[in-house]
């Protein structure tokens, strides 16, 4: 790929903005989007923190689909020599853009200097406002199979579902996808109670933020879309008042 | 367990510091150690946090392993009327005390209002410094066997190895516990080549932060500790430079 003709100090920053609530965002990230020149984005993750943009910054808004051109892009600007901001949101590094950067990266060869800065995830965020569900040993499984085939996306299900870890499911269903998720319980019911508590939970931390407590003999009942995470218990998650708790192991060991 | 005579405005915040850089610690952290009346922690957290605190709160730490007391205290303080913040380092959901505060305050049948402000985790600021190991679906395994059996542990690692997931391992090893993280790569290289990337980061973020770039082969001889993050790519995860990367499958699918 062509270089510019200041591309020494141009520098691709990716940043992660956590999950939407403006004080769960890093500083550093905040930072790095005050000092990019040019910051790229996924217009909702935009409107998030358009207000602390710097009114100098050029802003360039893709719609959700784009994602390998908007990496793209912003190596490329990076590599005219300008200092790029792209920002994900929560974490950069879990299902969201620092990968495919990397990917165009090695592909391009660039030499340009690329970061990463993390942020909390859905998984850290949606563990919080559930309680303490994640407390113990968990997989993350993303059920789109728009780029991983589905058998090895079962396979995985059928992997963790008797191991007894805890489940974190994102990407769950769209509006096109809807048979990953029916076909996800019933794996995790072959081999655990219907009274296993799962967590329903979208926009952690935002204004439209909904949490549902539910089990898996019930959870399709309840409203699931591509926004929403939705974790399912090991075989000690328990329920206790709203909130949803996997022991990390204290009651039996110390019977407190 | 007794209330305290202004128990209504007693609250307990369990604040996550992230990874230790303080521009990776969020601003609603650093507001709820602003606010608290006391700060409750392990030393080697609570140093790293000093400077935020207001100096007219009281600081109460403890050293690693009394961390049953230090939640028991906490929460007793909060129930007093007091309001308290318990911090964490990295994620309070993810292997630190989010779990433990919610068992003791169900064994003691508390009402006092709790509050989990999540965090940057080890897992996210370890996989920001390797580049991108964790962009495809992943597990979490602790090799402490403390309070979970090692039947458990091995036959969670037996279940991921072959269904190829990237695998994070929280506390790979102690001065006194050093078998487990050798069995746990046997598990791996039972599936998994010699060849396969794994990434050894400690103290991510951080001034003696380490970084270590290896292979399943020949990673025991590299230096590992309770502080040490240990991740092991899937099969499709490469090294670039000096980063370790995991492909979501864009440059299968669309031929980058």
């Amino acid at each position: 790929m062509t270089t510019g003709q200041d591309s020494t100090r141009g520098s691709l920053t990716v940043v992660g903005l956590g999950p939407g609530a403006t004080d769960l965002m890093a500083p550093r990230a905040l930072a790095a989007l005050t000092e990019a020149e040019i910051v790229v984005g996924y217009r909702t993750y935009l409107d998030l923190v358009r207000d602390c943009l710097n009114p100098k910054s050029e802003v360039i808004s893709s719609s959700m689909m784009q994602e390998i051109d908007r990496c793209r892009k912003a190596l490329q600007l990076a590599e005219e020599g300008k200092k790029v901001a792209l920002v994900c949101g929560g974490d950069p590094g879990i299902y969201a853009m620092a990968g495919l950067v990397y990917e165009l990266a090695k592909a391009e060869d660039t030499t340009v200097a690329i970061d990463i800065i993390p942020g909390i995830a859905a998984l850290n965020s949606c563990a919080a406002v559930l309680g303490a569900p994640l407390m113990h040993d968990f997989a993350a499984i993303s059920l789109s199979d728009l780029m991983t085939p589905w058998e090895l996306i079962e396979r995985r299900l059928q992997a963790v579902a008797p191991a007894d870890f805890v489940v974190v499911i994102y990407n769950p269903k769209s509006k096109k996808r809807t048979d990953q998720i029916v076909r996800a319980r019933e794996i995790m019911l072959e081999h655990r109670s219907p009274e296993t508590p799962v967590g329903i939970v979208s926009g952690a931390t935002r204004e439209h933020e909904t949490v549902r407590l539910t089990t898996l003999g019930t959870m399709l009942d309840e409203e699931i879309g591509m926004q929403t995470t939705v974790i399912i218990g090991n075989s000690q998650t328990f329920f206790w008042r709203d909130k949803m708790i996997t022991p990390r192991g204290y009651s039996k060991k110390y019977g407190l």
